[in-house]
């Protein structure tokens, strides 16, 4: 789909969210940057109405409790039923018994389109295991993730049994259906040093899937561009002498200024 | 009043809110930018104390749940008995039962001194009827809010209804009480891609509300001042060859800097 | 410790928040610009084991309520049990019963390492009495507080009675033990026209206590740093034209930049 992020900007989509208060701002800015047309609601009382309204829900356990996880379940089988796309960040995943059994109850009781998250969380998803000690990615975990082969032979597997498009972003992200994997070769190391790079990645396939059923291109699509943000913002930065809450701020920039033509030329895909 | 400005400056204050995880952060700078000071508090253990210290209380519904609603409640409650005032910022209301049901409640048991929101949510809680699908304003409800002279007669009949000054926010942003309606040609249409543009016009009236029983006035400085901060916002992102985020920073930055000349000067006020 | 920053990054020591709302975007940038490792998680069900992989926990009162001031006992208890340090920052002691009360009870349950307020919340710690009517200190407290051997005397005797290293921060900072007390000059007056800025000078501190037992070091550290960098944040704010929202996002730059030979260069820290 060439024309992803016009059509975001002529549809609009709504996208609901339940997730953590830490990123939150960022993710709601960066989807009326695309386009998109956020709303944050996570009481049990109102998610089911609000995401019946939508054109996607973002889930994501940040700073998951027990009453937003209520909420997850609730909005999250109201979208499957609907078959409105439902997105999974599983932030932390295998940092705490809370995060590593929400992940698993979620992805047992609600169909995932798209799952989002750094090669801890999808290893401990996918095969119960990972060294996470907290929401970013195990060292180890990042050296193994070198050989981006296995990684993509993961994420087909993890795709396979979920039905859902698996993104593991890093240094270089792998994207994967059952069939397919892309792996994408944008983004800057510096991303890492901005809370909130993954979740905001998060709130773009939300906003991608909120248009298509395309699931693999949406993913491909947010992914590419976020990282193709992060090197713009990273230059920006750099150029003004400045650091890294002024590249936050950038990445939300270039993706307000993002077109169709501008990702077309920037994207570094490769099929694996 | 034509030194609002320099007078919130000199009495700094103080200002509580109950309000959303969204924009929170953005809502405390700009009041602090606009010379009052701020405090987030939401537990129905504190709230009354808290808002008993203070000068004006904000109610922002954004991201409501069963616990804050009891805490806006008490608050709401509080202040009135006191004599302190009370903004309304109903986000959302008629995206759903639970934000329609709180807008409602609050009126009923909360006397409020201004109700400030979208032409959406504002035609939901005078009407009981709106187009809205979410936090942003409906497209119909946008058409059809062309013709101000009628914004202003359902202003006018709301604030005759509420004893609340009523601003209605938009391209053209309408302000009235039961007698008198304004329409105020600042702003950019930029603002609607920032989030929390709307829940930051809030803060500001409640800061005015903060330091006069000119209600009227109050919410005109106000709302003229968050649209000329946004004016001034666009340009300088527009100068800097920057995006949607910059500007973000850059409004509350020209509320910073801003001063009752220069609002006198870059105001446009109309009377309807 | 001269090479505290250095041993930071080379750390990455991980940190776990309870804080507030409002600032904990803020929070979080400021520690990964240092080179921590964040992690916000307030849920009684993981936040023993949570803190438990961390290197410190910071508690920060900012927005608190009933359920996550359980959660900051259990992972105080259980980081003390670990012997993983705690630092406290008090916001609004005073300003409600729920947070004198709330206060207290941390000190008198919880072991901690360090504690940050500004002069009228660490008086209403030590003393039981403050003028302070929200989050921001009270006028009569800060001129009383112009007298700095008063205030050392104060925070030795207050570190004397809980084991912690105390930081009051404010014009001029103080910090003591029970036998050592420092005055930093570093700073600007326009931090206060920032929120979090306290926040995230606890954020700091606790990103220092991380990585070594030196606590009066590590708050010395992360004070002065924290002024210097607020220093240098107005002047850049200053010279671009700017207001206080772009001195809010240069202060992190600044702390991404920081570097010990700089820190070194920059701090003015007077012994007591």
């Amino acid at each position: 789909m060439e024309d992803m992020i016009s059509e975001i900007r002529r549809k609009k989509p709504h996208i609901h969210n339940i997730t953590n208060y830490v990123t939150v701002n960022d993710c709601a800015n960066i989807m009326l940057a695309i386009g998109a047309s956020p709303i944050m609601a996570d009481d049990e009382a109102e998610v089911g109405e609000i995401v019946s309204l939508c054109d996607a829900l973002v889930i994501n356990i940040g700073t998951l409790n027990r009453r937003t996880v209520k909420a997850m379940i609730i909005a999250g089988k109201t979208a499957n039923q609907k078959e409105i796309p439902v997105i999974l960040d599983p932030v932390g995943n295998g940092a705490s018994a809370l995060r590593t059994d929400t992940t698993n109850r979620l992805l047992e009781e609600v169909r995932f389109s798209a799952i989002r998250g750094n090669v801890s969380e999808i290893k401990m998803a996918c095969c119960g295991i990972s060294g996470a000690k907290g929401v970013d990615a195990d060292e180890q975990d990042i050296a193994d993730s070198a050989d981006i082969l296995s990684v993509a032979e993961m994420a087909k597997r993890f795709s396979g049994e979920t039905g859902a498009v698996i993104a593991v972003t890093g240094q270089t992200d792998v994207i994967a259906d059952g069939k397919t994997a892309f792996a994408i070769h944008n983004g800057n190391a510096a991303m890492s040093r901005i809370t909130g790079t993954g979740c905001m990645c998060s709130a773009l396939v939300g906003s991608c899937c909120g248009i298509t059923r395309a699931y693999l291109d949406a993913a491909v699509c947010a992914v590419s561009m976020m990282g193709l943000a992060g090197e713009m913002a990273f230059d920006k930065a750099s150029q003004m002498q400045a650091g890294t809450n002024s590249m936050r701020m950038y990445i939300i920039d270039a993706i307000s200024n993002m077109t169709d033509q501008i990702l077309a030329r920037g994207k570094k895909i490769e099929t694996l």
